[in-house]
Protein backbone atom coordinates (compact mmCIF):
# COMPACT_ATOMS: atom_id res chain seq x y z
CA UNK A 1 0.00 0.00 0.00
CA UNK A 2 1.19 3.43 -0.90
CA UNK A 3 1.35 6.16 1.58
CA UNK A 4 1.28 8.99 -1.26
CA UNK A 5 -2.32 9.55 -2.39
CA UNK A 6 -3.28 12.63 -5.04
CA UNK A 7 -6.68 13.90 -3.56
CA UNK A 8 -7.28 15.78 -6.88
CA UNK A 9 -5.76 16.65 -10.29
CA UNK A 10 -7.87 17.79 -13.22
CA UNK A 11 -6.68 17.06 -16.71
CA UNK A 12 -4.76 19.70 -18.82
CA UNK A 13 -7.65 19.80 -21.14
CA UNK A 14 -10.55 20.47 -18.12
CA UNK A 15 -8.45 23.44 -16.68
CA UNK A 16 -11.15 26.55 -17.38
CA UNK A 17 -9.91 29.94 -17.04
CA UNK A 18 -12.82 31.23 -15.69
CA UNK A 19 -12.46 28.74 -13.00
CA UNK A 20 -8.48 29.66 -12.53
CA UNK A 21 -9.66 33.37 -12.42
CA UNK A 22 -11.92 32.80 -9.72
CA UNK A 23 -9.37 31.25 -7.67
CA UNK A 24 -6.88 33.63 -7.62
CA UNK A 25 -9.12 36.51 -7.36
CA UNK A 26 -9.38 35.85 -3.24
CA UNK A 27 -6.61 37.38 -1.05
CA UNK A 28 -6.35 34.57 0.94
CA UNK A 29 -5.78 31.70 -2.07
CA UNK A 30 -3.68 34.09 -3.86
CA UNK A 31 -1.10 34.16 -0.62
CA UNK A 32 -1.49 30.40 -0.11
CA UNK A 33 -0.18 30.43 -4.19
CA UNK A 34 1.94 32.95 -3.32
CA UNK A 35 3.51 30.81 -0.93
CA UNK A 36 3.44 27.60 -3.38
CA UNK A 37 5.55 29.71 -5.54
CA UNK A 38 8.60 30.37 -3.09
CA UNK A 39 8.39 27.26 -1.09
CA UNK A 40 7.50 24.56 -3.88
CA UNK A 41 5.53 22.06 -1.80
CA UNK A 42 3.92 22.88 1.55
CA UNK A 43 1.54 21.19 3.55
CA UNK A 44 -2.03 22.62 4.93
CA UNK A 45 -1.48 23.55 8.40
CA UNK A 46 1.68 25.75 7.64
CA UNK A 47 0.52 28.70 5.74
CA UNK A 48 0.54 30.74 8.79
CA UNK A 49 -3.28 31.53 7.84
CA UNK A 50 -4.87 32.71 10.84
CA UNK A 51 -8.41 31.70 10.12
CA UNK A 52 -10.80 29.01 10.88
CA UNK A 53 -9.61 25.52 10.02
CA UNK A 54 -12.85 24.85 7.95
CA UNK A 55 -12.49 28.44 6.32
CA UNK A 56 -9.06 27.47 5.17
CA UNK A 57 -10.20 24.02 4.35
CA UNK A 58 -12.42 25.90 1.26
CA UNK A 59 -10.12 27.80 0.46
CA UNK A 60 -7.67 24.59 -0.66
CA UNK A 61 -10.46 22.97 -2.42
CA UNK A 62 -11.58 26.24 -4.55
CA UNK A 63 -8.05 25.81 -5.50
CA UNK A 64 -7.92 22.25 -5.95
CA UNK A 65 -11.31 22.17 -7.87
CA UNK A 66 -9.69 25.32 -10.34
CA UNK A 67 -6.32 23.09 -11.33
CA UNK A 68 -4.34 25.52 -9.24
CA UNK A 69 -2.96 23.18 -7.10
CA UNK A 70 -2.48 19.74 -6.46
CA UNK A 71 -3.06 17.81 -2.86
CA UNK A 72 -1.20 14.20 -1.56
CA UNK A 73 -1.91 12.70 1.59
CA UNK A 74 1.75 11.88 2.19
CA UNK A 75 0.92 9.79 5.57
CA UNK A 76 -1.06 12.21 7.88
CA UNK A 77 -0.95 15.54 6.32
CA UNK A 78 -2.02 16.75 2.99
CA UNK A 79 0.70 18.54 1.14
CA UNK A 80 0.32 21.07 -2.01
CA UNK A 81 1.79 22.78 -4.34
CA UNK A 82 1.30 24.39 -7.60
CA UNK A 83 0.02 22.79 -11.19
CA UNK A 84 2.36 25.10 -12.82
CA UNK A 85 3.00 23.16 -15.83
CA UNK A 86 -0.39 22.39 -17.09
CA UNK A 87 -1.29 26.21 -16.13
CA UNK A 88 1.85 27.62 -17.87
CA UNK A 89 1.05 25.04 -20.75
CA UNK A 90 -2.67 26.17 -21.10
CA UNK A 91 -2.78 29.79 -20.50
CA UNK A 92 1.07 30.93 -20.75
CA UNK A 93 2.02 33.72 -18.41
CA UNK A 94 -1.30 33.91 -16.39
CA UNK A 95 -0.06 32.45 -13.53
CA UNK A 96 3.08 34.24 -13.47
CA UNK A 97 2.25 37.36 -14.09
CA UNK A 98 -0.59 37.01 -11.48
CA UNK A 99 2.49 35.94 -9.38
CA UNK A 100 4.73 39.11 -10.24
CA UNK A 101 1.20 41.39 -9.93
CA UNK A 102 0.69 39.45 -6.13
CA UNK A 103 4.38 40.01 -4.87
CA UNK A 104 4.16 43.89 -5.39
CA UNK A 105 2.02 44.02 -2.61
CA UNK A 106 4.55 42.62 -0.45
CA UNK B 1 -19.92 72.59 -22.97
CA UNK B 2 -18.03 69.45 -23.73
CA UNK B 3 -20.00 66.56 -24.92
CA UNK B 4 -17.33 64.14 -24.14
CA UNK B 5 -17.46 63.40 -20.31
CA UNK B 6 -15.46 60.53 -18.31
CA UNK B 7 -17.66 57.99 -16.44
CA UNK B 8 -15.21 57.24 -14.13
CA UNK B 9 -11.78 56.38 -14.57
CA UNK B 10 -9.36 54.53 -11.81
CA UNK B 11 -6.01 56.09 -11.37
CA UNK B 12 -2.88 53.53 -11.84
CA UNK B 13 -1.63 53.57 -8.14
CA UNK B 14 -5.52 52.93 -7.27
CA UNK B 15 -5.78 49.39 -9.49
CA UNK B 16 -6.14 46.73 -7.27
CA UNK B 17 -5.09 43.26 -8.47
CA UNK B 18 -7.93 41.21 -6.44
CA UNK B 19 -10.60 43.57 -8.36
CA UNK B 20 -9.11 43.48 -11.75
CA UNK B 21 -9.29 39.46 -11.53
CA UNK B 22 -12.36 39.40 -10.37
CA UNK B 23 -13.73 41.56 -12.63
CA UNK B 24 -12.45 39.23 -15.59
CA UNK B 25 -13.36 36.39 -13.59
CA UNK B 26 -16.98 36.33 -15.10
CA UNK B 27 -17.54 35.03 -19.04
CA UNK B 28 -19.58 38.34 -19.89
CA UNK B 29 -17.21 40.68 -18.34
CA UNK B 30 -13.99 38.78 -19.99
CA UNK B 31 -16.45 39.02 -23.46
CA UNK B 32 -16.93 42.81 -23.25
CA UNK B 33 -13.03 43.04 -22.50
CA UNK B 34 -12.48 40.73 -25.66
CA UNK B 35 -14.53 42.59 -28.09
CA UNK B 36 -13.01 45.80 -26.63
CA UNK B 37 -9.35 44.03 -27.20
CA UNK B 38 -10.36 43.60 -30.80
CA UNK B 39 -12.36 47.01 -31.49
CA UNK B 40 -10.54 49.48 -29.82
CA UNK B 41 -13.72 50.97 -28.42
CA UNK B 42 -17.29 50.71 -28.53
CA UNK B 43 -21.23 51.35 -27.59
CA UNK B 44 -22.68 50.05 -24.67
CA UNK B 45 -25.11 48.77 -26.85
CA UNK B 46 -23.25 47.38 -29.25
CA UNK B 47 -21.77 44.08 -27.71
CA UNK B 48 -24.49 41.31 -29.36
CA UNK B 49 -24.72 40.01 -25.54
CA UNK B 50 -27.78 38.57 -25.00
CA UNK B 51 -29.21 39.58 -21.61
CA UNK B 52 -31.25 42.48 -19.64
CA UNK B 53 -29.78 46.11 -19.36
CA UNK B 54 -29.97 45.95 -15.99
CA UNK B 55 -27.73 42.65 -15.92
CA UNK B 56 -25.27 44.45 -18.93
CA UNK B 57 -24.91 47.60 -16.73
CA UNK B 58 -23.96 45.46 -13.42
CA UNK B 59 -20.94 44.30 -15.19
CA UNK B 60 -19.99 47.63 -16.87
CA UNK B 61 -20.65 48.87 -13.38
CA UNK B 62 -17.51 46.05 -12.15
CA UNK B 63 -15.32 46.53 -14.82
CA UNK B 64 -15.18 50.33 -14.34
CA UNK B 65 -14.87 50.17 -10.60
CA UNK B 66 -11.79 47.71 -11.06
CA UNK B 67 -10.38 50.16 -13.26
CA UNK B 68 -10.09 47.31 -16.49
CA UNK B 69 -12.23 49.68 -18.60
CA UNK B 70 -12.74 53.71 -18.81
CA UNK B 71 -16.25 55.06 -20.06
CA UNK B 72 -17.05 58.42 -21.62
CA UNK B 73 -20.31 60.25 -22.51
CA UNK B 74 -20.39 61.09 -26.54
CA UNK B 75 -23.22 62.56 -26.60
CA UNK B 76 -26.52 60.08 -25.94
CA UNK B 77 -23.51 57.01 -25.89
CA UNK B 78 -21.59 55.70 -23.33
CA UNK B 79 -18.13 54.29 -25.25
CA UNK B 80 -16.22 52.06 -23.12
CA UNK B 81 -12.48 51.15 -23.68
CA UNK B 82 -9.86 49.46 -22.08
CA UNK B 83 -7.59 51.12 -19.53
CA UNK B 84 -4.67 49.06 -21.04
CA UNK B 85 -1.98 51.47 -20.67
CA UNK B 86 -2.43 51.81 -16.85
CA UNK B 87 -2.93 47.97 -16.27
CA UNK B 88 -0.18 46.97 -18.13
CA UNK B 89 1.89 49.27 -16.19
CA UNK B 90 0.67 48.01 -13.07
CA UNK B 91 0.35 44.15 -13.76
CA UNK B 92 2.51 43.26 -16.52
CA UNK B 93 1.30 40.82 -19.02
CA UNK B 94 -2.05 39.99 -16.23
CA UNK B 95 -4.29 41.13 -19.05
CA UNK B 96 -2.58 39.94 -21.96
CA UNK B 97 -2.38 36.56 -20.89
CA UNK B 98 -5.89 36.22 -19.61
CA UNK B 99 -6.68 37.70 -23.22
CA UNK B 100 -5.08 34.97 -24.80
CA UNK B 101 -6.13 32.53 -22.79
CA UNK B 102 -9.91 33.71 -23.82
CA UNK B 103 -9.27 33.94 -27.41
CA UNK B 104 -8.06 30.19 -26.93
CA UNK B 105 -11.84 28.64 -26.57
CA UNK B 106 -13.35 30.56 -29.86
Amino acid sequence: MSTIKQVTAKARNELSLMEVLHALADPVRLEIVRQLDEAGEKACGMFGIDMPKSSLSHHFRILRRSGVIVSEHQGTVIMNRLQRKDLDARFPGVLKSILAGARQKD
